[in-house]
């Protein structure tokens, strides 16, 4: 069977961020994302890394929303779908971003993230990750958030900061 | 946010098998499925377990395809999406069963398994698992299975032995 | 056969260090201590847990080391090992302290600690808490440390900051 | 400082068992001790790997027993110390051989297992390999299990099977 080419947008935060021994602190540094991809298996889609920025997306500006909005708008065109995985602080500005200036683009674009980086046992980012290649496959045009076990359409959505996950404005 | 409630029928399989220390072998005792779940964010889906049988799916009987079927076509009557846990080496004939019994369910039905139990450390189960947590809340109804990153839909699907993983008859 | 009663006194450090996803930081709050306990096979020894502070070990004042070394020194003289949990940045000062305070304590006394949390996938924290917790019932009367692998006796050790691990001050 | 060159001798058991996911079953046939030893921070010992045989221990022969014996005695004369994995089933007949056979070797000879192989997750492999690094380290020269965190001498020492682990005869 044919897989599905997929785009997979990275801008860092929290699920990409790694652990320095010398300073003690959790950071964007490197990129954990291929490693995530290995541990996964992945039948159904062909991914294709586009490693834009490795940022806390409370450190986004303006201009890297319009960024990897229209990133995503471009790539939507020539592959049969975007995942973008986002800092959760600033993702629903990104999403909100996409609709904006996109519309409705060609295939479904699927932002996820997570509240606790991969390099910990407990982590949410594998989770997060596999939901958001899955739905990709399933989802119609459109820009959606998928995690914690819930796909969430954007416009519309934003950060439960007390329950640390996603929900609708109109909730 | 409302929750849908999704009824979780286990049957057994390599994804529950654990390990005896004495025997030195993997078997199906006791259910790791709720272990799993505790480990997983479910913000999407109320979870009833239905804990039909645990079995390694070569014992399965005719009666066994039988029952699953029945059952998951009930429970998708009164429920919003019905996920089956199932042994991959019979998966194909339950899910057959079900179409052939049931035709299209009211809702979305989606088996999974796994290759290698949930207890081994490159297990591939809560991958599997938290792809059939998503897939059942934005499939349309039918039946399916969703393993591996992929979805594929019933009738027409068969385990890959080789790959080990599924394919479409047709693939 | 009998147990060896072994004093755990925990301090604090890197080793006990946990993730808060609000804030986003690995930070002394809550002890992990007994998790990491429950994961090992402890067939030698019997432990007392004795939770003194949880403490980043670059806070600790001049009152706080000579509090842990005089527990040490007490403790040893009531059970048949000391083990001391502690951040590596003033873990050889501690060390120093006990020598000084205490001399050759009745029983082992050894020191360990993690440069990278319990909480990360490729933490050293469970190599650590193996090795102090075997190295404290095959060793003479003495101050140690046990970490990496490695077993030191004080006094003249210090930290390797640069190799992220403990040496002897003549190398 | 200058590290402990060891012999680490493999001669298979359930501490390296491998799943194969075809056959679904736990067996010995490639060596995960490489990745043990990389998962490890192994500062005090410079490893020397000597790969005798990948063998469930119920299916050692004799002359098995004494090629593992003969080996540790000769290694010991050679090395700084000798750690051997080992299948626990018949690990005190090898260490009842070493001491007839060499008696009081030239270092210490520390024999080791597991009785969780070490892809599972819940492996006692990982801590009790680093029991036997550390342990070879500090020991005088004589044959010993380290295990479970706990040192037993030999002669005299048997698998306690309803346990799971070593006990003195004279218990």
């Amino acid at each position: 069977m044919t897989k599905r080419r997929i785009a997979l947008i990275s801008t860092g935060g929290t699920i990409e961020k790694t652990y320095d021994e010398l300073s003690g602190v959790l950071a964007n540094q490197v990129s954990v994302l291929d490693v995530m991809l290995a541990s996964l298996e992945l039948r159904g889609v062909e991914v294709q890394r586009v490693a834009l920025m490795n940022k806390d997306s409370l450190e986004m500006t303006a201009d890297d929303h319009t960024l990897i909005a229209e990133t995503a708008g471009s790539m939507a065109g020539v592959t049969d779908g975007v995942v973008i995985v986002h800092g959760t602080d600033r993702l629903a500005e990104t999403g909100e971003r996409i609709v904006a200036l996109v519309g409705t683009p060609r295939k479904a674009v699927v932002l996820t993230g997570a509240m606790r980086p991969y390099e910990l046992r407990a982590t949410d980012a594998l989770q997060n990750l596999t939901e958001a290649l899955l739905a990709v496959q399933v989802l119609a045009p459109g820009v959606y958030v998928a995690m914690h076990n819930q796909v969430l359409k954007f416009p519309g959505v934003v950060k439960d900061k007390d329950r640390g996950t996603f929900t609708r404005v109109d909730g």
